[in-house]
């Protein structure tokens, strides 16, 4: 147990350190100070040293330098034991039991302004150094690294009268290499942007446990803030699963963001029915029936607010999460009756501009894909020009088929999917598996439009397509036998077009 | 341009100083310095003006506090501007233009002990405060914050007769927040060890370009040193989709890395075909023959050295990338010969224990499944137990079964993957592929088993599969319907085990 005899005190952040300074008056604290922090403790009736003071120096160069003199590190850095303990009184340098700092947030700063020496000017030295020090002590020296350790401090000087154990220093001591580490991780990231090299930088300091990971036998954890992207009802949590499947919902809709309602269940990340209606209410029944089996236990997604009558009729199914940007009250209420379900309303749209994940002994990362079939140019290479309706089908299918997992064949009509073939190892075998699972679920493909999101390397998918009754294709192109699809579509008076854009998702 | 007048130099590793302190000898820099890096410069006959002379203050506490002085520190972090230049000038603080740091390597003392004291001592204060201050200063003052940038400051240098543009100084200063922030996510992560409260932190410094990512029109960047873990042979470069197959593959083959030899043929992720058999040739047949068609440009592994007659065989069909512990020198000259493909020796079976990916608004971690069908335990379920070459060909199955993507059924046979099923919305089509593969390659699946990577939620893949021929089953059980497929099983005679494991993996 450590005592707290003095304490240096410089933060952005006043909220808060009324009742530390309180504390600090009972137990006849002496505390150091400077600036603003120093007008704040006094007009608390509370006696202040000041840091000049101590040094003898003034604060100099606009306040770039302060606190960093022998006199205050001295103090701070000092082993209490008997060598350095000398050295401190021959030098009449006072101990620094504590050490209180909140910096100003530098990230605030550079989302606030693109002026470069207003930027600079906010990289903190004195403090961070301040905070460094002591964390580096923490066996005789407490440090308090920012306003949201404020309360965390309070507690531990409660708790044995304005004394701090060494456990809760310890505790404190990561806490300021945190918030050193994370501090100048965004001043690494401002330099960064504009250069050539490429550093691999993290820092996510919001953890939400999550029950397991894939499996049971596997902890799982997601670090962000998922509140801001969602407010959640329902008691059940998100589990790994879940939230794999809402990431792949999200980014599916995303797409459809601008349109008609539109609706989509995923099993599996996979997209196995997506409608685009006039209504919320007849997108629901589209989606649905573009697989009504694979439906139970799946994600939902809607880029519309769902109404009653449409929650009425989502209600007749088992679903794990139903994602909107809103629920009419109604249909919040009817909704929220049943417990095992989950309803997220969504804020944003919110998709990563870049994609990573753990590999072999490193870390992979790419660009998002975010080319949507709004952006891409469709040539087409058949005798046959696709007509007007067909071509929005087509864009529709290629929206669904980049958001499916390779090797993958969407096929549609009238906005709506009626059959997905995806994981495949060939393209044919998903061109196949679509045909299948549309006409089990009673589709009649007669009119209906193609997508591939690779090219075909032999001109067997087009054959078994036409036979089946589609008449427009959407495909990237680039294969060297490109011609003999581009042939078999016009023996068949098939019309397609080349996207050049392949859209593979593994 | 800035012409260096000042410069003060602290550094760990003096190798590569020579030509800097050369330069500065010509250029009649004055050279602030202290302790061991004094030394070094006075040995090379150049004259050093002590740190302590300047601040006319001792290096007191064992060093902990030596340059943390006004002095050193305004003469950093003035700017060179009236006002600023006036306040040294008052209080006779000479300019320092540029600040050389190298710092004692943090990382290396936590992985060469566990003593703390000797551990906490070796957190550089001083050193990353210099750092910081210069990098922050960078318009009017150059660092150089570790060993790796000497040459790069040399280079500067010359180029511009002993100044250095604001392009340079700017990247010296990022480098320098670069050195700061992965020095103090080190000393995070040593404190964070013990702790209960999780941030997601990753820095990785190494980087490798790639051609591009899943598609051409993403950029791909790999993270990590691909070198430590193999030696690759061949001109063509590793893809972004090349290294997530060969994730894949490594982690299937890690699980058989103890066993006989053993081949493995991955397609998207997914292991089609593998086997283990007495040679590495009847293994790489067998692999193949469980999908000579998804083999073409497939990723191929085995767990032992490749010898000449296997690789003759190889040779005969198009992959991408072999993965191997070694090839014999024979099987290595024949197999270089095609320019197209890529060999891979591998050094270290290395499996990440935590597995992350980016996802919604932050970053979803797990423990990676790293349950073995060696470690589990076999619960027999039905009348009928396996045999003991039953539970051989479960275990094998299993294996496979864990490493491809969900919904999955695997079926085997004497070692040997004969068909599968995967990433199926609904577990019986899974069932049903993996039937169909295994009877479209000339399989007889008479006395073969079948593994499942979850639970049966009805009895139909049992029956399904009893009519092929499947004579074993392992699953990990937990469906309220088990019992209705424990009942098929003992109608038909076919042996059926719980793991109490599931592998979902999507």
């Amino acid at each position: 147990m450590k005592k707290i005899n003095s304490a240096l005190i410089s933060v952005y952040h006043k909220d808060g350190l009324e009742p530390i300074i309180e504390a600090f008056k009972k137990n006849n604290v002496t505390i150091y100070s400077t600036g603003g922090t120093q007008e704040f403790i006094e007009k608390l009736g509370v006696k202040v040293e000041r840091v000049e003071d101590l040094t003898s120096y003034p604060s100099i160069l606009d306040g770039r330098v302060k606190t960093l003199h022998p006199k205050v590190f001295g103090g701070i850095l000092a082993r209490r034991e008997e060598d350095h303990l000398g050295q401190l009184a021959e030098y009449d340098i006072p101990e620094i039991d504590c050490v209180i700092v909140d910096l100003y947030p530098f990230e605030e700063t550079v989302k606030s302004t693109n002026d470069e020496n207003t930027i600079i000017e906010k990289i903190d030295i004195g403090g961070i150094s301040l905070i460094r020090a002591a964390g580096k002590n923490y066996k005789d020296v407490v440090v308090v690294p920012s306003v949201e350790d404020y309360a965390y401090f309070v507690e531990c000087m409660e708790e044995h009268q304005g004394a701090t154990t060494l456990a809760q220093r310890k505790e404190l001591a990561r806490r300021s290499f945190k918030v050193s580490s994370n501090y100048d991780v965004a001043i690494f990231n401002y330099f960064d942007e504009e250069s050539d090299d490429i550093t691999f930088k993290q820092s996510i300091h919001q953890s939400q446990q999550l029950r397991y990971g894939e499996n049971p036998h596997q902890q799982g954890i997601y670090f962000g803030e998922l509140n801001n992207m969602f407010e959640k009802s329902g008691d059940k949590e998100l589990s790994y699963n879940n939230l794999v499947d809402v990431d792949a919902a999200v980014n599916l809709m995303a797409e459809f963001k601008d349109d008609a309602p539109t609706f989509a269940v995923l099993k599996h990340t996979n997209p196995c029915g997506v409608a685009t209606r006039p209504t919320i209410l007849e997108a629901w029944k589209g989606a649905l029936a573009g697989d009504p089996v694979s439906a139970f236990g799946g994600i939902l997604i809607s880029n519309t607010t769902v109404d009653l009558a449409t929650a009425e009729e989502i209600n007749k199914i088992f679903y794990e999460v139903l994602i909107a940007p809103d629920f009419t009250a109604e249909a919040r209420e009817l909704l929220s009756k049943k417990k095992k379900r989950i309803l997220l309303k969504i804020n944003e749209w919110h998709t990563h501009k870049k994609s990573f994940k753990s590999l072999l002994n490193g870390v992979i990362m790419q660009d998002t894909d975010m080319k949507s079939a709004e952006k891409l140019t469709f040539e087409t290479k058949t005798d046959k020009a696709p007509t007007e309706a067909q071509i929005k089908d087509l864009k529709f299918a290629n929206k669904c088929v980049k958001h499916l997992k390779s090797n993958t064949i969407v096929l549609a009509r009238d906005g709506q999917l009626l059959g997905m073939g995806c994981g495949q190892t060939s393209r044919v075998d998903a061109c196949r598996q679509a045909i299948a699972k549309a006409q089990n679920f009673g589709f009649d493909l007669e009119g209906s439009v193609m997508a591939s999101d690779a090219f075909f390397p032999f001109p067997d998918c087009v054959e078994i397509a036409s036979e089946a009754g589609i008449k427009a294709v959407v495909q990237p192109g680039g294969s060297i036998k490109d011609q003999l699809s581009i042939d078999e579509c016009n023996k068949r008076g098939v019309s397609m077009v080349f996207t050049g854009t392949r859209h593979f998702k593994h």
